[in-house]
């Protein structure tokens, strides 16, 4: 199973590419592969620093399609179409969404496309035969980035497809002690993806930092 | 402050009863003010069996609004029009709206009228001056009705009245473990009537049961 990563010199991306690369082969796509490379060096660097092992090496984004069995798209709402649109080879592969539409206004707000939620505009554009499991939605990315703390989160996953569905959930499960729960079908998304602007409200009125979520 | 609980005689209304009539005088109201009268027997029984005191008085859903300061709206979404609509002297009283309108289709799903949430929805039918929160969404009635559990799940709170979400957040934290945490405005509530059809998904889709979220 080769992971990638687009998107993966942001600060969510980033934090994955650290922790992902302790445990399985990553690739970290950017549009710029200079960028890319650097998040792989302070992947290296931060794993040495600690003594563990790290497998990750850096590309463009059209890369981490064409060498990945299963891609992390963690790029904000607003980028997503032309990112998507501006890659070819996503026939079969499993597509992870974490991504939340959302504004701040008075408060922060979810704001979905027309399809309804990012997950369903992903499906919209993709080719039918791409498998798209929201998951990793509802966590920080200070938290990602912080390779000392424990993440004790859980993880909601949507999907279609029982067996990519599995997949992820294995692999959220492999994360620090993130635990995944199968949260149905991918029409499902809006909730998860809404929460996330929900957890950045309890944040901001409850003076507290880096909210998550976890299921009791 | 007086509680007053309308359909006080559901499954968590009574469950809410039970633990508040412990804590605060409880008017529990109900269409029937027989089942109101035997909701209360319930209560009163359950306390005196487990050496509680216990403040709690039945009437019609009317009673409760014209004897409370703090009124729950404690029925199914279906419902929500028909008992309001039925009811007079709301004004300057805060209510609370733990409702959640969903389907049970091939998974839960999420249907809110076209305000958006049933907390606007309320909002378009109530007199100006009513004090609407949303809160006590996402806990099972099940976990309400065993008093001898605990309940240790966060509570999201939206509203627009400063004062009252703070009364609201107040009662909250009375009840057994409940934490509440201010949510933001009312507008934001759609996002926590949400989680409920999550939390049954989740529940179905890997054999739990009365899920809860916790903010951590």
């Amino acid at each position: 199973m080769r992971i990638g990563i687009i998107g993966g010199t942001g600060e969510i991306g980033e934090g994955m590419a650290m922790r992902l690369s302790r445990i399985m082969d990553v690739c970290v796509g950017s549009r710029d592969v200079a960028k890319a490379q650097e998040t792989c060096d302070v992947c290296l660097f931060s794993a040495k620093e600690n003594k563990f092992e790290c497998s990750v090496k850096g590309g463009s984004n059209q890369n981490v399609v064409d060498e990945s069995d299963l891609i992390i798209l963690a790029v904000p709402f607003k980028h997503v179409r032309s990112t998507v649109e501006g890659l070819t080879g996503w026939e079969d592969k499993i597509v992870i969404s974490p991504v939340n539409p959302m504004e701040r206004k008075e408060s922060f707000v979810y704001t979905p496309p027309a399809e309804g939620s990012a997950a369903l505009y992903l499906k919209s554009i993709l080719p039918a035969s791409t498998r798209i499991c929201t998951a990793f939605n509802n966590i920080a990315g200070n938290k990602w980035r912080d390779i000392h703390s424990d993440l004790t989160y859980s993880v909601p996953v949507c999907g279609d497809d029982a067996q990519a569905k599995q997949i992820v959930m294995d692999l959220v499960d492999r994360i620090s002690l993130l635990k995944a729960y199968d949260a149905g079908p991918l029409s499902g998304s809006h909730i998860v993806e809404s929460i996330t602007p929900l957890l950045l409200n309890v944040a901001r009125y409850n003076r507290m930092k880096d909210v998550g979520i976890r299921f009791v």
